[in-house]
Formats: C-alpha cells, structure tokens, sequence
C-alpha cells in the first residue's frame, strides 16, 4: 500500500521552504526529477527491493497505485509540494495527468539496478 | 571551495530525467527547497560539519562562496537542472538573484542542528 505524509513547509516574507528529514522510512540513495513530460504514462513497474518517495514540487499529476493481485486501486493526485507518496516495493504503479508544469521529484532507497524492476502488472 | 558537476539528464519524447546518484560526495540525510522566493538573499553562513548540494531545478539563482580568510570570492549561477553545487561546510556562502520560478533544491549530509552554522562572515 502506498501512503502519502505531509511535508513540514516554512513560510514568511522570503517565500517557502520544505523539508523532508526524518520523515520517509528509508535512506536516500538516489534521486531523480521527471520534468517537462508530455501526456505520457510513465512507471507500469514494481520493484523488488526499492521504495521511493515521490513528490510534485510544482504543478501536478495522478500515481495510480495497486498493492497485489486483487488489491483495489489506489488513485493519489500529487499537486503540492507538501505532499510525499510512500511508494513500497510491492506497489505496481504508474504516473500520468502530468501538468505542463509539474516536476516529479523522486527519492529511492536503492542505486538503479535494472534487475529490480518487475513490469507485468497484477492479475485482477 | 564549492564545485560544480554535472548530473545526468536523459531526454526523450516523453521529457527529461534527471539522476542524482553516486555524484554527491555524502549521503543525503536532509533535504529541502525553496521556492517562490522574492528578492531576499539567503544564506549568510557556514557549517561546522554539513555538506551540501544545490540545484535549480527550475529558473536560476546565485550562490557566492568564499571558503575562507583571504580568499577570493566565488561565483557560481546556477541556471540549470542538471548543474550541482557541492559546498563544502567550510564554505561561507549566500544565495541571491532568484528568478521568480526559481526552485532552489538541497541536499544536506547531516540533519538539522541549529548549534552547526556559522554566522559570522571570513575577516577579508
């Protein structure tokens, strides 16, 4: 099952700031940002071992999320940079709905190992 | 002294990926950003023990550096989402020149302590 936190967000006079410390239940490994995407699918893939946090820091777009074979799907928008989905190995998930301006920001708990990756979706 | 590296960025139709990973000279146990920031300079400090890396993901900003009594200043713009500024905790560094959709991201070696700053300028 896939869940989202809520990020601690500093205001004042200067403009914003988040956080993300102490707050996703692994260690960052690596990063990727995912940014100026076309109307594109992207993800279809589990993993074996690696969860990440995924957050929109700018505009917006839709992870569709199911957690095993007969699991219902869970429908999360991302459109505030506030807003952290766990995403846990088990998760088949997929993104799409991207905002012409949204940049999809992700942390893993893994390095890339293309071995990781299972793509066939769950049976219904 | 800070230092730039480039990261890598992979770009097809679908948009652009970029990787952070096994390029950052620390592993990241802090990360923040900012954005929607106004004409403020940030920063104005060192660090007793974090290291950090900055990207503009989007829009641009400058980060001038100076690492320590005597030395010459520092001049780095970082107006791209696959240029990295490492700043080492002897680097007493401030942000300005933020664009208006600057989104200013960094990681940080260590978590928050109030006691690691630095705020006193190098004698020049």
């Amino acid at each position: 099952m896939a869940n989202i936190i809520d990020l601690k967000t500093f205001t004042d006079s200067r403009g914003n700031l988040t956080v993300v410390e102490k707050v996703i239940p692994f260690d960052i490994k690596r990063v990727f940002y995912i940014y100026g995407v076309d109307d594109s699918v992207r993800g279809k893939h589990r993993h074996k071992k690696t969860l990440q946090a995924a957050i929109s820091i700018q505009g917006s777009c839709r992870i569709m999320n199911q957690s095993g074979t007969g699991q219902p799907y869970q429908e999360f928008t991302l459109d505030s940079p506030s807003k952290c989905l766990i995403i846990n190995p088990e998760d088949y998930h997929w993104m799409d709905r991207f905002s012409k301006d949204c940049i999809l920001m992700v942390f893993a708990s893994e390095f890339y190992d293309a071995g990781d990756y299972i793509f066939e979706p769950y049976e219904q």
